[in-house]
């Protein structure tokens, strides 16, 4: 009885919202934010420009602050999970206190839900009835920007993270990597690299080249927008050449 | 001095297009749509009704006949390659046929332009600068449907084709598929398989479920959908069982 979408608002840019998308801002009653701490304003501030946008009055705006996870811990696993448990509390108290029946509740959801998220898995855990509005990925959004493709022809694409990237080393041809704090891509000088930082905002950074000619330059830009801003969210597209 | 658009409209739902896509076909002149032969007719029907709702008059669309391609060939690379060389030269002749100096031209494409698809490729041999939009992709469309993610927690996941699969077997815990005519999926009785044809459409089938549960009625809904409509277009996700 009482209703919730997850809805993915694409990657930076505010006009990858989907027709979809606007349409279920539109029909909600409650939007549930997630303060993350400062550094992350700009990214609080995209959703409420687009609530007050595209959402029909009157709507109310519940705001919740982030369990701190510890981004210490050796098994990331282990602490993503006990961090899930905490907001998936959160959401519970939220949804109980703020939402009556025959209500909508809405979670705006960076990019695409189902790209490295986890509303979707902590909503899981609950006792509501929800929806997936899908959105723009970061991954989408970098290729587009460099005019590229995600795919070669018959060829697979492997979708990772710095993490494993730099454990692993390069597991296919054509390979994605989010959620790199360490420039993983360092000394992989076969392939070439189409990068992109803050994509679709004013502040957005692209580079693209061979990873032994261009890798020194994105570091560099990267630490200084680093320190800049406060935070990053950078993507990368590795290709290993002809 | 000619501009050209790659739009991608999202994977089978009117309401998947973003609002740059429909800021993008407002602003083009020249709307390119190959017929692919009278199977994919509600391909181009979309296309269609996307360009009137959001085009703004006057504009014109010119439409070209797709070269066929040798879906026989063992070389399925060579294959493409010799059909995207025919088709350059095609679009070739389009734009300098119809679009003047100082015009926009679109070509709109089914998904995100950057999976498994040719325009870009074939374009980037023309010489005339060209923008890309980013899409929804049949990837975003089949996880938001089925209300799961793409990735597992700290995973990576593969996207690839039927025929790799076929040919390789699993390669990793989380899998897409696309582009597959012959059910890959057979036999990977480990995996959960999410299915889905058609989506975003009225047709839209979706079915989930352990592999050596639910294949055999994939299998079967799959060739009854396929005769009854003349053509078939599904995407699945399979994630190894814990
Ligand atoms: C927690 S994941 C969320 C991904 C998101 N759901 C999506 O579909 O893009 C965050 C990671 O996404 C990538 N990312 C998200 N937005 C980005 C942007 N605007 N520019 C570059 N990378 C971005 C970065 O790799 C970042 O570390
Ligand atoms: C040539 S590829 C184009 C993919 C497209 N660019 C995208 O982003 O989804 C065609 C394949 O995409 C998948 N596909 C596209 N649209 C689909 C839909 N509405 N439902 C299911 N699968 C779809 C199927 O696997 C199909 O074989």
């Amino acid at each position: 009885m009482k209703r919730l979408l997850i809805i993915g608002i694409g990657a930076g840019d505010p006009d990858h919202l989907t027709i979809q998308a606007a349409k279920a801002i539109a029909a909600t009653d409650v939007f549930f934010v997630i303060g993350k701490g400062e550094e992350k304003d700009d990214l609080v501030r995209l959703r409420r420009d687009l609530i007050e946008e595209h959402g029909r009055p009157p709507y109310r705006i519940v705001e919740g602050r982030d369990p701190e996870r510890d981004r210490t811990a050796d098994a990331y696993a282990e602490a993503v999970e006990d961090w899930r448990a905490r907001r998936a509390a959160l959401y519970e108290r939220m949804i109980d206190d703020s939402l009556a029946d025959g209500e909508t509740g809405a979670f705006l959801v960076w990019g695409d839900p189902g790209v490295y998220d986890s509303t979707l898995a902590i909503l899981d855990r609950l006792p509501f009835p929800f929806e997936v509005v899908p959105g723009i990925s970061a991954v989408s959004a970098l290729t587009a920007r460099h005019r590229t493709t995600l795919t070669s022809v018959a060829r697979p694409v492997h979708i990772t993270t710095g993490r494993r990237l730099a454990e692993e080393g390069p597991t296919a041809d054509d390979m994605v990597v989010m959620l790199d704090a360490r420039c993983a891509f360092s000394g992989l000088d076969d392939f070439h690299i189409y990068w992109g930082a803050y994509l679709g905002t004013d502040d957005e950074i692209l580079v693209e080249g061979p990873v032994g000619e261009v890798g020194d330059r994105i570091r560099e830009l990267r630490a200084e927008a680093r320190a800049r801003k406060g935070w990053i969210m950078d993507t990368y597209l590795l290709r290993r050449r002809a």
